[in-house]
């Protein structure tokens, strides 16, 4: 159904998100609030070893007070080419230089209220490189079997939504081929 | 590494979320700011027609400015169990009402920013029902096959974290068995 946007507000301007609050009316003439967290574009890559394996980083998440075990990925820089981040944030984190990326798919990580979007790419060849971590970013590494990570996923280990999405896509589609 | 609080300022009140902005201060003494999208808690359900098809609701996100194709969905009434949400959201948003319920997974939609979790059952045994959306909630029904599924993932026709993460699960683990 059509609506007019009757009033806009910001709310927020944070570092890593805006908040924006809208009130719109439907064409039956119902009012309703609509309020949006304006987040920055991200990009993920699911890296895999020689030997099959998939490397993912630990890291303690103030939003949701605990570490969890996710995919490189990262906030993209205003303009920046999703799979360049990708690459960026793969050898900032991991100590790897992507040597081949493939697309996968991108993905709004919770439309009914954020813009925040994701592109997803896998890497299967890197070279050994250097890690350079933000001042305020503390991680461990950790190499995973594909059939590891759907069990931990399963059963709670792994609950990072970007990472479930990637790594559950990541094994449908080897089981595809 | 361990830190501290410094300060909490709850910066916006919400129907769907609340905006909590922290500043924390590290053991080495780095100071840092964290914004925090406050969300109530969702559940979602992968429902299976007898022909193996996926039930789906496209409908309108504003957020993002599109519409999208998901599994249904919605927030957890306070206190509210996970899975008799899914199964209230399931008879609301596609008029058919739950027989058989399996738990798949939780995972959070975007633990950087957000305290969103989603709880994420399947449910392949429905007896017809009515629809009753909400006011403001407008929807269309559409049944996919798992294989199509992870196709329109591939070429951008399906976006909704969720729903990649729930159907590549489903696919993932349909070809294990």
């Amino acid at each position: 159904m059509d609506f007019k946007k009757i009033d806009s507000k910001v709310i927020f301007r944070g570092h890593i998100m805006d908040v924006v609050v809208d009130q719109i009316e439907f064409e039956n003439g119902v009012q309703a609030q609509r309020e949006v967290a304006v987040h920055a574009s991200c990009a993920a890559v699911v890296p895999i070893t020689p030997e099959g394996k998939i490397i993912m980083v630990r890291q303690y998440r103030y939003a949701v007070e605990e570490d969890t075990l996710e995919i490189p990925a990262g906030l993209l820089e205003p303009g920046e080419d999703p799979m360049e981040g990708a690459k960026r944030e793969l050898e900032e984190e991991i100590g790897q230089k992507p040597l081949h990326m493939e697309y996968l798919f991108r993905f709004y990580a919770s439309p009914g209220f954020t813009t925040e979007t994701l592109d997803v790419f896998l890497c299967n060849e890197m070279s050994p490189s250097h890690q350079h971590l933000d001042v305020d970013e503390f991680i461990d590494i950790q190499e995973v079997t594909p059939e590891e990570a759907m069990r931990m996923i399963a059963d709670g280990r792994i609950k990072d939504g970007k990472t479930v999405a990637a790594v559950s896509y990541y094994v449908a589609r080897a089981k595809e081929a």
